[in-house]
């Protein structure tokens, strides 16, 4: 119940950027301040007749900022209020969300109920949760905090707060991989083979975040990613796929919101990111969708049981939400491709594309593997025939003309960067075979070499497992764009390659039996 | 790993008070904000060759807040860096904490180790958490997410990285309620009781956060409460005790921070408790305390048996931490004394002393117990004898004396304030007896009216439990000193008295025969 109201302040913007929250401004020597007992860092609510916004309170000791007898909002904030500047405002302590209530039952242990999450959601959807609200939240349902039925209703409730994408086909096709996998570009490979078959495939993808390159940063190379809703859809209407950047439409925004709070905590529970996953999955209007589950020592999921499991949860809440959904489960046990950013993934998927015999047969393989599957979507198509048909798009060179045509409508980069000037190589330290290059060790470099934000920064990688080395072979090349930057991932480099050399080619035993 | 460091920035004060939040500002234009791919809300590093502090980033687009050659830094932050305007500063990404290593492992139901609090305590103390990460790790240890070794781990940890006060006596007594229960304003009386009687008894409290009164606000009725370290001594040196705010020391700075994010989410949790209360006490400098724990439908813990629990999980970790330790289970079904609010409070505290035929009984009865039990940890006195020993210092006027020289000398307020003029009396619907009287409820009335802000706002208990009624009688007056606060007040009275009005005398039973 807010408290009573007694003076109104004049709106004003305040040229902050506070990101995802919202920060609202107000004078210390501002009446109201003083009487509500306001405290800095509390919430409060920002109201007139027809608005309302929460944000969290700065307390300002500088006229010039925000007057007395004024209100200020950061950037964001004053959109979202959307009320023009000098508009009267009345302040108010916020009430916390009703539906932390039930985040306290989970906290609890309790099971929550379907209108649990609905509540939840909404109050996200509607700014009402405080970052360490969403914490909360993100702690008590993480790990094994959430049974399949509790996905299932989050999934749901993260899909219903936000739009969803409308394309009026029976069948529109999408992909997914759960990531940690550098190099992975397959979506670049499997949006060309797939559209170019006839069905609709509007992809949607993510920027890096803390990965070295996302498909989106990748695309950018090589055409616009940023499309308006209109643009996007004459593209998808043309050419029967795309390939942009999903940050422009407002698609399960929850889901947003949460990560926001979610990676910088490290927080990655299989219950989230099915709910995640999906959820924007259905927001971008796809009905039918291919995930794909990498496995290997230093992937995302390590061991095989762990795979079969997530693909049960994956099947059971897509499936209920009507989502026609398939699993596969991939060779996850180093990076895939040669190039590892953007640049430089770029140049491995254009490879494969041209039946370049340079091109890195493993990304060809692997997104043959992942578009066949998806052509058998295609109820004309007969099961075990998807393979050859995305073959024979590559082959004949009607991917690559596909490609190109994306790469026209979406606004081909008039001056694609290049691999970064400096560079270096690691050389093996001695003979023998290479037996495991470490994922996670591999993006490090290259983050640190200056991916994603210097796209012809990353590693391009000379050597794979299973290949024969001798003292002193160059492994992988570095490359950056900054002197700064190529100091320090040579410096990484040399504290730990992220390659293991061994005697033979026996690598990780035990693994291999499994694919 | 930080990031390699290129260029410096000026360093800038900007008059934004963000209370417990570092926050740095960079212009957009800032040639290392675009350089290191900074987002806004991301945590970076501020430092130069000997100071270093870390801090939330906003973006700013305005060059009269911070131009694109500047790091503005928000009060606190300033403060707590150190440096004059202009010094030359670096900036970088700051890496996650590394004790959230540990906090991972116990979001995946793990046990910690002695060290691992010790290193959480000490990023927290280091300002290394932010928000979202001190909400994981409070719900991650809430509820009995702490086994009681780990909560002794989690105490010792919170008092080691904070000062301690040096008392150099043997005996330092300090008492501490755990809460919940309104007009339970004891301190006050056994403070100058217990330092009439010659122990030493240098009392910090709190002001209000969630009630309608703290101590440090009452006794703030009637003396200055914020008194610096030197005065502080000087008094307790002289008058063996003092009735401070705990606020201006620098006692367990974590426990400050953790509850500034954990109040707000509504996380109380037993372990949590124990170890805020106890790594407080020590570092006051406490040896031995008192604990009182209210029971009752409406109190904080409302059944005996957790009462039980909680005492030996105070024991278990207080007879560790080297704590002479005792703990009372007293009657919380109901407030104590009359007034509820500072002003009424005083009142009521102040009417003990004067041995007023007016004053409230039930407060005087338990002040006299806890200053009792207090007064046998003293070698002195025989085991069975302190109640008797604090009722002749009260009755004789030795209490009155001693408060009236702490006031003096903390400095007695010139112009008291006095109850609100505006009020308004709630009567009984019906004729029976007074049945059960919600304590929450009360405090919420008392706090919609103004208090504690306003400090003669609050409730004026007229009858208790046990009392009889005719229709009409007058149940309670409620005083505010604002029209609106009033107004607001009596419409809640409205919606729920908080008074429940029965047949006969028995109230709650099965619960009386436990006292």
């Amino acid at each position: 119940m807010p408290r009573p109201r007694k003076e109104r302040l004049r709106l004003r913007r305040v040229a902050i950027d506070t990101y995802r929250e919202n920060v609202a401004y107000l004078h210390r020597d501002c009446a109201i301040y003083r009487a509500e007992g306001f405290q800095a860092l509390s919430k409060i609510e920002i109201s007139n007749r027809s608005h309302r916004i929460l944000a969290v309170l700065n307390v300002v000791d500088d006229v010039s900022l925000v007057g007395p007898g004024e209100l200020g909002l950061s950037e964001q904030a004053f959109d979202q209020f959307g009320q023009p500047p000098g508009a009267a405002v009345e302040v108010a302590h916020a009430e916390p969300p009703a539906s932390m209530e039930a985040v306290r039952r989970k906290m609890a242990g309790q099971r929550l109920a379907k209108e649990d999450f609905a509540a939840i959601a909404q109050d996200i959807a509607d700014h009402r949760y405080s970052k360490t609200e969403m914490a909360a939240f993100l702690v008590a349902t993480g790990q094994t905090g959430l049974d399949r039925d509790e996905i299932l209703h989050l999934t749901r409730a993260m899909f219903a707060t936000g739009e969803r994408l409308a394309w009026d086909e029976p069948l529109v096709a999408d992909k997914h991989c759960i990531g940690g996998i550098p190099g992975n570009r397959t979506s670049m490979l499997v949006v060309p083979i797939v559209a170019a078959h006839g069905m609709l495939i509007p992809k949607t993808s993510s920027r890096a975040i803390t990965s070295p390159a996302g498909t989106a940063d990748t695309m950018e190379v090589l055409a616009r990613v940023e499309l308006d809703p209109a643009t996007m859809h004459r593209i998808v209407r043309r050419h029967r796929g795309c390939l942009a950047w999903g940050g422009t439409a407002h698609l399960a925004p929850v889901d947003d919101i949460l990560i926001s709070v979610e990676r910088p905590l490290g927080i990655d529970s299989q219950g989230q990111m099915v709910a995640s996953i999906l959820s924007k999955k259905l927001a971008a209007g796809s009905t039918h969708l291919l995930i794909d589950i990498p496995v290997g020592s230093s992937a995302k999921v390590r061991r095989m049981g762990d795979a079969l499991a997530l693909r049960k949860l994956f099947e059971f809440v897509g499936d209920r939400l009507g989502l026609h959904l398939e699993v596969v489960i991939t060779d996850g046990r180093q990076p895939v491709g040669r190039g590892i950013g953007p640049v430089l993934e770029a140049r491995d998927v254009m490879q494969v594309l041209e039946n370049d015999p340079a091109a890195p047969e493993d990304l060809r393989q692997k997104a043959l593997h992942l578009a066949g599957r998806i052509i058998e979507f295609d109820p004309d198509v007969r099961g075990g025939s998807g393979f050859s048909i995305a073959r024979d798009i590559l082959e004949s060179g009607r991917a690559l003309a596909r490609m190109n045509e994306l790469i026209e409508a979406q606004g081909r980069r008039p001056d694609p960067p290049r691999p970064g000037r400096l560079h270096f190589e690691v050389h093996a330290p001695r003979a023998g075979v290479v037996t495991a290059i470490d994922n996670y060790r591999l993006a490090r470099i290259a983050r640190m070499a200056g991916a994603p934000m210097g796209p012809g920064a990353g590693v391009d990688l000379l050597r794979k497992m299973g290949d024969a080395v001798e003292v002193g072979t160059p492994l992988y090349r570095v490359h950056a764009e900054v002197r700064a930057e190529f100091e320090f991932a040579r410096r990484l480099c040399e504290q730990d390659d992220g390659y293991r050399i061994g005697d033979s080619a026996v690598t990780e035993e035990g693994f291999l039996t499994e694919f």
